[in-house]
């Protein structure tokens, strides 16, 4: 049996309450407990425009600011789920993981929130077409797949913004990425985290186009979870962090629907630089840049400088994702050679 | 006869209020106002190990907070002024500067505030022997000796926290240049600025040693005056940084005091890159690094993992200042090829 079967009292109410709201689970539907052979989900990663960083309940994963995200499709997690009998096994890329690997052991801990009588134990089988862990949030599309594996497995039918709570006890930013497009995460206000969910926000931008820069792909050396802990403990420009972070997802929303490309680049850009700065400002110091993701900055100023409007975001990791629209894509991605585009409106 | 004669009045207020303190102006003075022929002056550079980071005075340059340095012996400034007719000259490292450059031009608005019927220009005659505006505050020593000059020409023979004012008028980290080993800049109250001057503190350190990595020389392409504007206009978390700016101060005076290295080297470090951080997090934002800073940073974190205590400083500029003890001197170079060492307290 693994050590970890029992969940966090407090992350298992706030589950239990979520559940109790499943159409499958309420005393009088006809399909009730109806657990299938096995479920299925997949789910885009997201990259935010305006950051969550810092969390003010680490045990239910609430964050101290809401964010706003832009779903990248063909890059994300495909996971299938089935009850297992002896132990859970964890499947990645086609390699099972051992049971004492971070990833497992941080999957079967999420999955003890969800074991029942008749599934005491899962067996999780997951493609991941991003690289893990390297800033590209694949943590976010994993924990979508995943719940929403869960609710194709049980049945549950929860609508999307109840997934997206079960999916944020996982990870963050995955409470994100069960939707396609622009997401809101609300920071939401309330002690139990029910009103901390993410929600579409619909406005389909056919120009709109993501560039992935790729300085690095390996593992990093700090996890976010742990990089957001040393930023609120021991830095003092933090305390500045959490309203900016709220002032820039308005102005981002409101760019989002007015279409003003320039506002929402330079507010993206500004507000990873500023999350960046309050890691550098921790102490000890943390600085997911490397040297070419300067040289990668500085390209990126020059071509703006030249006329040609492209912004980078970059979260918790040495790679940058630009921001521009499909007029500009000729010239970002001559800039940029190898340059992954993804147009998210487009397919 | 130059565009910018008439000095602004309230600069003009504050240094003739120090003038008036001069032992050589006093009405009862047997030397009343006996101009030499030639007055000369020298200062060191210095780095600031907790640094100066916006005015709450551009005109009368009043920090926001206090700061402490270390003065850099061999490396500075050396001038020579005389009496001239027509107009001023400028002569930096036996070059004449045109009166259209913008160091002459600064120099001769300094220069508006210490004019008199009998000197109505100046002859300036300065020999740097570090790269003008490189992070390494050539301006601070070539106001400091400027001010020495001056206060030579004009036997003044005024002490040393009044010529800091002065200086302080012309660079804000000029006001720390006039000491050699360490020196604390008082931000001061007073909104005439009388009260915000550097003092020394006599706190001798043979062991302690800087290094000087220069990543590069070159002129920056942002000034320090314009950074800081850019930063405390639109910089969000900068409004914590002066709160933390004081604490950095007092710890690091406590830390020469108490020769505790590791507090100096760990709060100088930390000091550093908050002031970066608020740097970059303004919009637009200001990168004075370059990616061979990053990997400079990076070998400073990593010989510190491998128990080799060096710290790093930085100012408004992508060069790197090693803060580390002799002991370690051998270690540091080795892994620092090429690096200038100086050690403050061992002439």
């Amino acid at each position: 049996m693994p050590a970890a079967q029992t969940p966090d009292p407090r992350q298992h109410a706030f589950v239990q309450s979520i559940l109790a709201t499943a159409h499958s689970l309420s005393a009088n539907s006809p399909n009730r407990a109806s657990t299938k052979a096995q479920g299925v989900g997949s789910a885009p990663v997201n990259i935010a425009l305006s950051k969550y960083w810092g969390k003010r309940d680490a045990v239910l994963n609430l964050p101290q600011n809401g964010s706003v995200s832009i779903s990248l499709p063909g890059l994300g997690s495909e996971t299938q789920l089935k009850p297992a009998v002896a132990q859970d096994s964890v499947w990645l890329n086609d390699q099972q993981l051992d049971a004492s690997a971070p990833f497992a052991k941080r999957l079967s801990e999420f999955l003890n929130l969800f074991r029942t009588a008749e599934v005491p134990f899962f067996e999780v089988v997951t493609q991941n077409s991003v690289p893990t862990a390297a800033g590209l949030a694949s943590s976010a599309s994993g924990y979508a797949a995943l719940v929403l594996a869960l609710d194709d497995l049980f049945d549950w039918q929860l609508p999307m913004t109840q997934l997206s709570l079960l999916a944020r006890m996982g990870s963050g930013s995955a409470s994100r990425s069960l939707y396609p497009g622009f997401a809101i995460w609300h920071a939401g206000q309330q002690g139990d985290g029910l009103d901390s969910f993410a929600e579409a926000l619909d406005a389909p931008w056919p120009e709109f186009c993501v560039g992935l820069v790729e300085i690095d792909v390996a593992e990093k050396p700090v996890g976010s979870t742990a990089g957001m802990q040393q930023t609120t403990a021991a830095c003092a420009l933090y305390q500045a962090w959490p309203a900016q972070a709220e002032r820039d997802k308005a102005v981002i929303i409101d760019a989002i629907r007015a279409q003003d490309f320039s506002r929402l680049g330079a507010t993206a850009e500004h507000n990873a630089l500023s999350m960046h700065a309050t890691m550098i400002a921790s102490w000890p110091p943390l600085l997911y840049w490397q040297a070419e993701s300067v040289i990668a900055m500085q390209q990126v100023w020059t071509l703006r400088q030249q006329g040609v409007e492209v912004y980078f975001t970059m979260d918790a990791g040495p790679n940058l994702k630009l921001l521009f629209l499909a007029a500009q894509k000729k010239a970002v991605s001559a800039a940029f050679p190898g340059l992954k585009v993804i147009e998210p409106f487009s397919s």
